[in-house]
């Protein structure tokens, strides 16, 4: 390979910058020219905004902040590449410039969308006989990709939910029971309740855990949650419970569409959810009469970088460079997988783009709102070993681009 | 001193138990009998509601560990002494209480409420010749406490502001322009803005800043608020902005009346405050059409003991020796201040109790809506240096009431 190049799609995790560091890292061991990074996304390399990664990461202090870093460095994008058919010219063009720049492998670090756009992208170019071969990396807190065994950004986003939570429980058990409140937390997660799950992890001799768990893979019956509030404020002085922003009602409808009427719509048709833990808590104060909270944790679950996950960063890194090295053995259109002992591997495209993978019903304690000894062993070697943030000035450093 | 008795009251914040550690410390070296914890602050102390702090903190790693545990370890409570005029039988029974278990000194810590029990104690026990000696210990994360330079727990919210802040403008900074998304960022702070001036301190060489910030010592003008996101979305592809949850129109009314009717009442009499932040997206939302984010920080800015700042800690331990030293020499009706050196010393409680100290107008940049240099200066210093958590299979530990 003479050259190749990267690029970052969809949300940003605490360690999609590691997987970045994974592609240079194996690119330059194994010899390539140049590693161009494309700026945001495909959105950028269609309009040729490239940088050259020996700019920042051949400096090794850069490197490790890098790793340190949350959020797309090189900037991401939602754009949906769309059929080749009747679309030929923004195909054409992206192998315009991809012969221009003498690019041999393209790299795109993503979720599902944006493992559509390699799935798209080398069935084209095995259809047109091009040489370059495209790979994806994974990519995504939602930890929704199927065939690998957890995703990248997935460990540190549990390890951050954890941590707060933990925080959060402690910090509501400061009054005596006659101030209880309910504290309703609200966690990233549509249709897959992977990340709502993690809630489970804060559990242990020093903390009593969430007092229950409501992920998307399950109807969400208000009845049931608000009778389940009125037995736990007989015994307890505070009450945490962890909801996923894609709860619904058995109909169908969004927890968070009982307080507001139509949602926003993003450039791929999904709603915009979001007030799913603002609508339960007034829905609680009004019925109880109790104090009530709302907590999300919005971006900092996936940005929260100085609480990330060794262990992630590291099957950040190492997926990386998997996809590297399944390029330089030929591979097209396929994605780097992670096994259950973090050792990595390849997988076919066309398995994974568009597959969602939700939490198995098996590993949900539907009767009391809790994870199962299963997720809980699944989950728990994610979030092993931190990556200390390099503190400047009483303050954690990136690095970011020019 | 035979025996002494310490209590936390009003909210918690990440240092408030380095507060009682070092009370505890003090009270070991002068030879102290039993350090008694009361549960539940003044609350549980008309309930006798004791522990005895030798059965957690003579083991050296629970004492390491309570310097990370966030929230009130003993339990807090927002119980409002009431005056002693038709109210004497209570406080007969506090004194009777400090009898029966032969305690010479107690100790609180707390913000301005709470001072004001210690004012009224200490001055019950002078006008009716009781020996007991009352001593506060300034704790709040909203620093408005007057004559102490700065109050252990503000320069740890200021490490988790500036820190949170910095990746949250990471992560918002992902998209290209086209997909602008304006953050709103909401920071505790009723009438005092200490805290949302701390997201000036994510500003530096690695992060462009917070790009404005409402404090509520000035009142908030929505025309001005417009314009200025109007002249940003020109030249970024990121807005981030700080607002303080207290800041309030001209007329008086706060921001997040603007859309919820009559807000609920605190124990004290004060407007529960939230929503600042969404209902300035949704304001944004509708005149721009920009795409919008609302976030709050929520309890985590007091709770998130992971980040503490490690000068914070240590002011919150000498706060606490202080204090005990102080009523060793005999003082009683004053508090342990801190010194910009961050050296310790007492000062008059009635000089304290109830006073309110803002952010001084002088020190805000209002044509810019940024903080100046003088802030900065300030409030730098307390967020240096980092007590790491401890953690155990993944999550951050803490040690808990049994």
């Amino acid at each position: 390979m003479k050259n190749i190049i990267v690029g970052q799609s969809g949300g940003p995790t605490s360690v999609i910058n590691s997987s970045i560091a994974g592609v240079y890292k194996k690119a330059k061991e194994l010899g390539v020219n140049k590693v161009y990074g494309m700026v945001y996304g495909i959105e950028g390399f269609l309009e040729e905004n490239f940088i050259d990664l020996d700019d920042y990461l051949s400096n090794e202090e850069n490197f490790e902040l890098l790793k340190r870093t949350p959020s797309a460095f090189l900037g991401s994008c939602r754009y949906k590449l769309p059929k080749v058919e009747g679309n030929e010219k923004v195909y054409e063009r992206i192998f315009e410039i991809l012969d221009k720049y003498e690019i041999d492998a393209f790299f795109y670090a993503g979720g599902n969308d944006s493992m559509d756009t390699i799935k798209m992208l080398s069935d084209y170019a095995k259809e047109n006989n091009k040489h370059q071969l495209f790979v994806g990396v994974p990519k995504t807190i939602d930890n929704d990709l199927p065939i690998t065994d957890h995703c990248p950004g997935y460990g540190s986003a549990c390890k951050y939910i954890a941590t707060s939570l933990k925080e959060i429980i402690r910090d509501n058990s400061s009054f005596p029971q006659s101030r209880l409140t309910v504290c309703i937390v609200e966690i990233m997660g549509r249709h897959a309740g992977w990340l709502t799950a993690a809630s489970s992890l804060c559990k242990d001799d020093n903390c009593e855990g969430v007092d229950a768990i409501y992920l998307p893979e399950e109807d969400f019956d208000l009845d049931e949650f608000l009778n389940r509030i009125d037995k736990l404020r007989k015994t307890k002085s505070s009450i945490v419970i962890a909801v996923s922003e894609g709860i619904h009602l058995k109909d169908g409808k969004f927890v968070c569409e009982l307080s507001s009427g139509d949602r926003k719509v993003d450039a791929f048709g999904h709603k915009q959810l979001s007030g799913t833990a603002s609508t339960l808590a007034s829905i609680v104060a009004e019925k109880t009469g109790l104090k009530t909270r709302a907590i999300e944790f919005s971006t900092l679950q996936r940005a929260a970088s100085h609480l990330s996950s060794l262990a992630d960063v590291n099957d950040a890194i190492n997926s990386g460079m998997k996809a590297v090295e399944a390029a330089n053995e030929g591979k097209n259109g396929v994605m780097a997988i992670i096994n259950s002992d973090s050792s990595v591997d390849t997988y076919d495209i066309h398995d994974i783009a568009n597959v969602e993978k939700k939490v198995p019903l098996k590993w949900i304690d539907s009767k009391n709102k809790q994870m199962k000894k299963e997720f809980l062993d699944y989950a728990r070697p994610l979030i092993q070993g931190e990556l200390l943030p390099i503190f400047k000035n009483g303050v954690v450093t990136h690095l970011v681009r020019k």
